[in-house]
């Protein structure tokens, strides 16, 4: 981070009221000055342009998976995850004021927010479905529009944002919805702390390679809790890794690593941080998921 | 697949002259009955609803990575993997009949196709970029409206198919741009053959479960082509994996699935398939790239 005392800037996909902007309160407080911007390429540019300090940006959701692109940008980019967190994702029914559930003709939202309501949409077949780019400007739309006829799906940041009612709470079919959210910084001096360490790495191509680079962790009794492959381009159906591992305490992790850039043909450590476990979720969030 | 001798009727998603009608003929040949659909849900559903005996849907693309949705539905769904075909995608700019590169102020596609013409549209910012649901479908529309200020963006079959003149060929950013698609039928009866399986499986919640699960397979000498990971749904940060594995000649691949079943929580063979290997690609395209 930086020395000055001026707030931090930090960018993340979507419009004022979005739930990236909620994990970047959660994990900076509110105090932190925010940098919205339209897409996650335009979200690591910000950095790289000066315009910001860190990022936040969502990596996986509970039900939809890992957020691709952000995984790419990540490897792309030279920063570190810094920290995580964990935001739910409840979704709520949001109009302008005066609006009843009963006078409502259309609701809209992004399409992954509308497919997560499909419960509401059959029991009120008699309103339209309308894609928008983002949940937080459905919002915006709806309640600049005045029109009291139509209805937004998005987070309660962004009733309270732009002065929407909620005429209806928790609309989504699945209480399980969850979004983990990394904080992008660049790299830290400070010897990093923390649980959990992320990697990303290039596999020789030989037989038994990923066995080869899974088996330092296993051996040290250190936890895999997420692979994830992603392909490269220019070469087909080849493919990068990108591991979450526990650390252990002390020095397992370091051995570990060591051991594994011997056998792979690249290895970056994109950070070590302490791994989040959200109010309400189980206790092995972060444990023996794997391996 | 049916034993009558009527044409086979095939689900895809997207406009009729979309890639994955390209697919099934290249699978199926011309002659099959095309079904058209507008999800990937809606496809799966034909077969389900017996309006379609089979589906051909996208798993993979060489940039973007794994169609995730795709993945999810053929685990729902009891239908079988028979066979693999890769095409080779390569976008055109399309518009109707008297239409001139000079006259052009708008190109329309799906958002992903006009991500991936970055150059294009850096060399004619005085083009409008619009955002469509459908490659093939764009063409439909700047077709149909006669206006040849507009232009579409998509493959040659959709050109052909609506009567659109291509005015330039082949201007997406990245000439390595092939899409894997799978033909999913009623599992048959006869005994699979094929030098490619795709399984599914959950493992146990132990220390080393996904080494213990992937070494049957090194043991023999049977290359993981690919790993994919999906969230379960209602298990936060669980995962269930999908495994492409070679199954050599013979008795190894039953082998090292007998093995895989007793170490893991559930199993299931999802096709056994003969590799498609596309012109113009390097030779180990199916080889040894992760073991």
């Amino acid at each position: 981070m930086r020395v000055s005392e001026a707030p931090l800037r930090i960018a993340f996909q979507g419009e004022p009221g979005a739930f990236s902007e909620e994990a970047a309160a959660r994990l900076l407080g509110e105090g932190a000055v925010t940098v919205p911007r339209a897409t996650f390429d335009a979200t690591f540019a910000a950095v790289a342009e000066g315009v910001a300090d860190a990022l936040v940006v969502p990596i996986e959701n509970s039900l939809a998976g890992s957020v691709l692109r952000v995984y790419d940008l990540l490897l792309e980019s030279e920063l570190a995850i810094a920290a995580e967190t964990i935001v739910p994702i409840e979704l709520h029914l949001i109009a302008g004021p005066g609006a009843t559930l009963g006078g409502l003709r259309s609701v809209e939202s992004h399409p992954m927010a509308l497919a997560q309501c499909e419960r509401l949409f059959a029991a009120h077949s008699e309103w339209a479905r309308v894609a928008a780019e983002d949940t937080a400007g459905s919002v915006r739309h709806v309640v600049e529009s005045g029109d009291r006829a139509r209805a937004a799906i998005a987070g309660a940041r962004a009733a309270a944002c732009y002065g929407g009612a909620i005429l209806s709470r928790n609309v989504q079919d699945n209480a399980g919805n969850f979004t983990r959210f990394l904080l992008l910084t660049e790299p830290q001096d400070a010897p990093p702390t923390g649980d959990k360490v992320t990697l990303a790495l290039r596999l020789a191509h030989l037989p038994g390679a990923l066995l080869t680079a899974l088996e330092p962790f296993a051996r040290r009794g250190l936890n895999l809790l997420k692979i994830e492959s992603r392909p490269i381009h220019g070469c087909p159906w080849e493919y990068q890794f990108f591991l979450d591992v526990e650390t252990g305490s002390g020095e397992p992790i370091e051995e570990a690593l060591k051991e594994l850039r011997s056998s792979v043909q690249f290895l970056r450590v994109l950070g070590c941080y302490k791994a989040a476990r959200p109010a309400g979720e189980k206790v092995q969030a972060a444990s023996g998921r794997i391996q």
